[in-house]
């Protein structure tokens, strides 16, 4: 970085794959392997199940405030189900975004779509499985759902898929290792992409 | 690769750089990383210079076969100087692409701009100096040009680095290990760009 004076604004990934696609294993690798990268909390209405930590798992938070993040603008994405709500509060992702460190949200593909209409310079990225096929093999041998939630699943991840025209890059989950080696190249990269360096480019020409 | 029944066809890479920031250095590396990469050899009306082989260096041709080359869309692009015409030859590129190589151009802004336009899936990529005065430094230092010839450098150094922006990525080649990472980086996510993955996504879909 030749701007020494001055902090590099981070970059915003949000990164989506349908489940059963190997997400946890790809993003824990990922983890290891940048240390300036944060992981967004997201804010929850639901009730915090055994185990679960306020503010490492999730916000806890009421239906109200929720609503009155939503309502003021304070959520950068979010998706009401129909007992409990999910959301990014924008705050906490701005601010880390503003001290340098990157901030990675692992949203579906409604969030993303919202993300990028109210942060465009976020870049989205999509873990694809190898095959729908697969992905249906992959959720039968994991032997946790019944054949009919399987069938909903793959349903919902083929509608996931194909929203992947609109992310910014893709990849496949075929072996574990490429696939991290993949998502860690697309993120140094975007790093590179010009929407994020127009002041580098206006600092090179002024000092001269 | 998961579609393994088909070839994926290549990436254009489009490399630009200023006088004096280190280009040929850069690339020399950037050859010895990456095996697919085809470098694309421009075609030339000037006079072979000693030692300099046709097809290798340059294809030396005519300035008949030069303009009826441009006149029938058979250039990518090219730029005319006062004596001499100098040009991407459309084929030897579409070709290497369709079989699955991946292609870079080493050319000037002017010539990126009428890439873009006629192959906007081309990966545009500026590699820009730490600094105007850095350059200039180090143009002074390599001690083959005049002050005057320096500073018409620098000019035009200038005049490249403003158009940067019209690029896809860009980066500073302040140290070489670390210019030729962040080159590798964004050519192996430029070929994971969307833009170069819409068939992907839907074989993915259609093998279920």
């Amino acid at each position: 970085m030749s701007d020494k004076g001055s902090v590099q604004r981070g970059t915003l990934y949000v990164f989506s794959a349908p489940s059963g696609c190997g997400k946890g294993t790809v993003l824990k690798e990922v983890r290891k392997a940048s240390s300036r990268l944060v992981f967004s909390v997201s804010a929850t209405t639901r009730q915090p199940r055994p185990g679960e930590v306020d503010g490492v798992d999730y916000h806890f938070v009421t239906k109200e405030s929720f609503n009155e993040l939503v309502r003021t603008g304070g959520m950068l994405e979010y998706a009401i189900f129909v007992d409990n709500y999910y959301g990014t509060p924008k705050d906490r992702v701005m601010s880390a975004l503003d001290s340098g460190s990157d901030v990675i949200l692992e949203i579906e593909t409604a969030g993303a779509m919202m993300v990028k209409a109210l942060y465009p310079e976020a870049v989205l990225i999509f873990m694809l499985p190898p095959s729908v096929e697969e992905l249906k093999t992959r959720l039968i041998k994991r032997g946790t759902d019944s054949l009919e939630v399987i069938d909903k699943r793959v349903s919902q991840a083929m509608r996931e898929i194909s929203l992947a025209c609109n992310y910014d890059y893709v990849f496949v989950n075929d072996r574990l290792d490429e696939a991290v080696q993949d998502m860690l190249s697309i993120m140094k990269a975007a790093r590179l992409g010009v929407r994020q360096n127009k002041d580098l480019i206006k600092g090179v020409l002024k000092r001269c």
